[in-house]
């Protein structure tokens, strides 16, 4: 079996397009869309996210609010801002760049950002939510998200499936695992500590990998026609490049493609969905205003 | 093998011997745990399982505030009463006794405990905490807080154990899953939707089962030398009894227990476990006043 690639660029198009939509269709309300976006310091990948994401606004016609702090501000001076941000009636989400600097208490930050706007979805109460199923998940993480876009928008059936989700972190790992649960998946959670990961693999009909190692999973451990979504992006070493490396997966792409029914490249597949999502997200809590 | 049956009355019992030592220093420190338990009408099982608490309460030496409020009583009449003893400061825990009349939305009355106080640990923000590795956990939810507590107090070893969890439902199913993620087992979530729920068994070393289907998991179903936890509670009729019914779990004992390492019996298994739990949640939530 030869895989299908999925497209997560041509994925990701059609949902900032939607977003688009909405947003004017809500400008046209009288609710204009408003994203704030918040960096503390000069980390260069920070600032070219930060950037993406003030240019998806842009694109989408979502309002974005920079707010540049100097890498030394105090928790004191970041909290502030926050308690601007919440009061802020045209601020509809905030987003709080990570990683922050290390003198600043990450954990404290990110439960200043108030439910309704977490648009990143990091908040434990709107983790909770994706696990109740009884409940409205406000907002889901947007990778994972963008995760389960992929996989509906490529009719790839969930329900039923098992899934195995390599890597357990707050990010990707675990809300992607409820989601999929909430999807009516069968699910296997693996990390680290798992003693036997390649043979939890070989089970799986669909397979999200999230473990942070390039390359790590191999043809061998994909049974045939599975359904691949790699979250990884890794740097390694490659002197044929100006850079000095070039982006992998944690999948090894070839070995991988020679055995699933469809696979998610490294770049181009899941990264373009992250902003994605965080747009559709911010959309989201502008209709809430309405409501 | 021939299973160990694991004494849930045994490990229960030492519970509340801890929890009782502890409550009798934080009153001697002037810090008297308090749990009121909010009952809405005369349900039997439920008037009994409060009753069952407010004893538990005496013995462990913890301050029992009990409020029955007439069954036709009005969602604004139940949040009234929530947010005086939100504001109370002798109680530390706040359990609403469940299911609660049709005509209440049981969601925005158990939002209305506040986190804080949530010793039943239902609350979204506490269960996105379980998930949540770097944040503490307040108040895991009694049930499948006791079946960690069963599996840690009999020497089962959970890290690294391929561990497959039947149910997914809020209260035990989904927290389980994150309690034993926690403690780095690798998780299988199975539920109603699953293809092949006994292929997923027989892979187990450790069993939860919370599916709610009488003797539903058979020896043949399990591996040799697993350890299973059984959280189900069913009535299945029985002639010979005067009641008409019996308890059985979700568990074929018999033949289960020839397979199995160590398994639980239904009663006196997980059930007594999560009064205990209780307990222990509430005494944890006294000593935070004191921080």
């Amino acid at each position: 079996m030869t895989a299908t690639i999925i497209d997560g660029k041509a994925v990701a198009r059609a949902i900032h397009e939607e977003v688009r939509r909405e947003a004017e269709e809500l400008r046209a309300r009288g609710c204009t869309p408003g994203l704030a976006v918040v960096l503390v310091g000069s980390d260069p990948a920070s600032v070219s996210y930060v950037t993406a994401k003030q240019r998806a606004c842009e694109e989408d016609r979502i309002e974005s609010f920079g707010h540049s702090l100097p890498g030394d501000s105090t928790q004191d001076r970041v909290l502030g801002l926050l308690a601007e941000l919440r009061a802020d009636d045209r601020v509809d989400g905030i987003l709080v760049q990570l990683p922050l600097p290390r003198h600043l208490d990450e954990k404290v930050i990110l439960d200043a950002v108030p439910v309704q706007k977490d648009v990143d979805g990091f908040h434990a109460e709107n983790l909770g939510k994706l696990g109740l199923r009884d409940a409205e998940a406000r907002f889901a993480p947007c990778t994972p998200a963008g995760v389960i876009e992929l996989l509906k928008r490529t009719d790839v059936a969930i329900d039923g499936a098992h899934t195995v989700v390599l890597g357990r972190s707050k990010i990707v790992g675990l809300p992607a695992a409820l989601l999929l649960l909430r999807e009516n998946a069968t699910v296997t959670i693996c990390h680290s500590r798992t003693r036997d990961i390649a043979e939890h693999l070989r089970r799986a009909d669909i397979i999200v990998a999230a473990i942070g190692k390039p390359d790590f999973v191999t043809g061998d451990m994909v049974r045939e026609g599975a359904v691949v979504i790699d979250v990884g992006v890794n740097r390694v070493d490659d002197s044929s490049k100006k850079s000095g490396f070039r982006l992998v997966g944690d999948c090894h792409f070839d070995s991988v493609a020679a055995k699933a029914r469809a696979i998610t490249p490294v770049p181009g597949g899941v990264g373009p969905m992250t902003i994605a999502m965080l747009m559709k997200n911010t959309v989201r809590a502008a209709r809430a205003r309405l409501a």
